[in-house]
């Protein structure tokens, strides 16, 4: 039996968990049943329950660690939740000690955004390279493999990729900021752009891209205002890193088509380094989908380290 | 004799070169008399003949190398210049197999910028934390350090941080893109703002400080402008890396306290991370001045690395 490890996703609604081989072979796929809403004791006895069910099917001895990637800003060194904005319970939640102790393995925490860089590094698009993960659904997430590692920063808040400023004077976010490029391309941003454009009133991102499909002149701006957006953050972010692979994930990458063209083209016009490294620069969509966390989450535990 | 280094620093008109020991302290200062528009040979001449005249005061056998910042992009791997947009005559020119063959020992190259950033990390503002540097002067130069070492890229491209978008569609830059923060927060750029409003033709932005000093409202509402841009710049900045410290050099850093309010304002309402993490991220002027890169050089040697 191979070497392996358990990544855990916690997701908006409710925990996936996977037995992933050293190889990337996914051995079992599980889903847990209780919702984050019902807090941390809850949450983390549902956690425990499925990492325990996947060793028992897989083996003790061959398990490298269990890894999980939370919604949230993690204290790298305590292992602790320190900001869940969506389910704020959970702040203060020791949860690396809390798992260790009831599973007796080695456990390792991440930011969710974070572990799906790293899931695209290991197993995705961007096999051994560096990158610059933007993941794009309701906000805009952010993750960054500098040097084979995640850029944490000093307080594990780096790659809030979602808040880099594309317009001085836009549209006002949560955050503080005005013009954020999650507040002008992400899915929450494409459906409040087709409300103001007399689209429709409760029309989804899906549904705006479906009428773009269907040749709705409004539908198809929309997608390139969103492109647009994107592509200014990329073209910053290129100046920044100079990385080889910029990947765009998250539930808007169904849109690509829509939005790639308008965003690639931004970028070219917008960045000198692109424009001298076309033939080593890549801007794509992510390869591993809603999976990408869990590649991320277990491999931290086979690379004994984030 | 202490173990020491020696620095040299390729700047826009001629060369400086130091003899740094291992504990920072400079032993002597030189200046080359070549203008770097001589070319290559002659540059490289002049060089050889600095490092060795400096090598003869302190001795062979404890000197650690010889480290050069390059106002140009390098070829890390051959070290090699491939891009020194203002003298293109050294495009192409294996400086490090040159300058090791005349002197006979080992020989580190680095993009200026990213030398600078380092001489802070080492002996500056920023002794032993990982920094951003913003080196505002004609143009804006930037240096990252991230994990303890520069951020180069994978073409040693990266922090070019001049040209982050800070006006999606302001001031046209000769990299192709619009609004660039050099564009809008240059020395160049308050010179160009001064001309615009009317208040001289030939102004520099050290005259322009100067009326701003003296109470000048449209000179110091350029300088509110450019720390407004700064600012911008910075808040993304603080978002994408959550970095300890952001210095600010070069020969606008002079005028500091004419831009830095309402620079740092801007950052404290664009980036949430940074009011997160007020007590533990700085934004300060750089503190060696022009001697930076001299630092930065010699301690490449010192390092054995980049």
């Amino acid at each position: 039996m191979d070497r392996y490890s358990i990544g855990i996703d916690l997701g908006g609604t409710n925990l996936r968990a996977a037995a992933i081989a050293e190889d990337g072979r996914v051995l079992s796929k599980v889903s847990g049943n209780t919702p984050v809403e019902a807090g941390p004791e809850a949450v983390l006895a549902d956690m425990a329950k499925s990492a325990a069910g996947l060793r028992e099917k897989f083996g003790t001895s061959n398990l490298a660690g269990i890894g999980a990637g939370v919604p949230g800003n993690i204290d790298m060194e305590r292992g602790v939740v320190e900001r869940w904005s969506n389910v704020p319970s959970f702040t203060g939640c020791p949860m690396r000690e809390e798992l260790s102790r009831r599973l007796g393995t080695a456990v390792f925490l991440e930011n969710d955004a974070n572990a799906a860089a790293l899931g695209e590094h290991w197993m995705g698009a961007g096999r051994g390279v560096d990158l610059v993960l933007l993941t794009i659904g309701t906000g805009i997430g952010g993750g960054i493999i500098s040097g084979g590692r995640i850029l944490h920063g000093h307080k594990g808040m780096a790659a809030e990729l979602g808040h880099i400023t594309v317009v001085p004077n836009g549209n006002p976010c949560g955050c503080g900021n005005r013009g954020c490029v999650e507040k002008h391309a992400s899915a929450t941003a494409v459906a409040a752009m087709a409300r103001l454009a007399g689209l429709g009133k409760d029309l989804s991102a899906k549904d705006v891209d479906e009428l773009a499909l269907q040749g709705n002149a409004i539908a198809q701006a929309i997608y390139r205002s969103a492109g647009e957006s994107l592509g200014i953050a990329i073209a910053s972010l290129i100046n920044i890193f100079n990385a080889p692979l910029y990947l765009i994930g998250g539930g808007m990458s169904a849109g690509w088509d829509r939005f790639a063209p308008a965003m690639l083209a931004e970028v070219e016009r917008r960045s000198l380094t692109y424009r001298l490294t076309l033939a080593t620069t890549r801007i794509e969509r992510a390869a591993l989908g809603a999976d990408a966390g869990l590649f991320g989450s277990a491999s931290l535990a086979l690379r004994g380290q984030s």
